[in-house]
């Protein structure tokens, strides 16, 4: 927890939060919803918004189904448009990752989860997921709440 | 209208909508910033931000310009870079609309509409779409208004 | 500034500024993050969001690496997945631009960047820039600061 603003009247809540997540894979989907209900109720957040974003250029996170033949169709889809290979200028510089560059770009790095009623205010088919590009190191993600304190 | 909060000092405004759009064709773009603008206004925000998020993972939300040449582009370019194929392993659960998923992640779910002066503070031509990739069913968008009330 | 709301307790800050931005290109992306962290201390924001949005259709806001061989894997990329040429039905209006709209929708038109403890909450790459594809004139970003007052 980094603020937690409790003289407001029916107080603004704003609340941050870090998670580190380290895949075993070069590429990986994990469903990561139930990390975010988690910060909502330590953030007792009624009303508002939490940002989930990726501190990490080569990382992403992205609202989809949690359907695993899905993930491997995304994964498929991803190097279609963004193949890894070895032509890339950035690859002048030493680094081998310009596709997941091009990836994360793909599937987007943050998404803002709605709460409403100190619930994640998601459809029934909507989670919440962390797409690794670029893995087998610790990456961090933010999590911050933004809006009115749980009555 | 979900929460709407009044006794806070230049009150913290959080208001919540759900709205039903079903097209009748299975790819669709409709203009919607004018339901954006009525939200607004029921909410009484003043300034902050509109989240518009669909609730469906086979559906987007996106801002372009309101042009249907345009968005004959937009639908012919979705489907040269996602194509609909039956070979997708989402497709062995039984479902057919694979492609949708990918489609919808190009085009976005989420977009945050800014409000300033009682106003949404959108450029001339930017207008908010709904595109939907797998319609002729119900299904939901949510608006969530955050910030200080009008004066 | 627009609005700068002083007598709530613990003020909510909503606060908002518009930069215009002319490329001498009309394919161009710049680094803009100074002119966020600018825009926070202005608003004096302690924790809470910094909304980046381009109010044209034609420009992107995004986050990626400062690297400027990575920045024209980009534009090589975004020429692949959606080429410059005449066939559009967006040109039957005259213009000649529908590639820019696409191109766009890729890099996506906003950005939110936390703000903890009165500072851009970051990782170490991430960094905000501003992607043209359709430049030589004058456009503007709308930044737009909501959260709770720096102490």
């Amino acid at each position: 927890m980094i603020k937690d603003d409790e003289d407001s009247i029916r107080g603004l809540v704003t609340f941050t939060e870090y998670q580190t997540i380290t895949t075993s894979k070069r590429y990986d989907i994990l469903d990561i919803t139930d990390r975010v209900e988690e910060v909502r109720k330590r953030a007792r957040l009624g009303d508002g918004f939490i940002l989930v974003s990726t501190m990490h250029i080569t990382a992403s996170i992205f609202v989809n189904d949690h359907e695993q033949g899905l993930w491997q169709d995304i994964m498929t889809w991803l190097e279609d448009l963004a193949p890894r290979r070895p032509e890339y200028k950035h690859h002048l510089t030493g680094e081998d990752n310009a596709d997941a560059h091009l990836k994360r770009m793909l599937l987007g790095h943050q998404v803002l989860v709605p709460v409403t009623n100190a619930k994640l205010d998601l459809g029934t088919w909507e989670r919440v997921h962390y797409g690794e590009v670029d893995g087998r190191r610790a990456k961090r993600v933010l999590f911050k709440a933004v809006g009115a304190r749980e009555h």
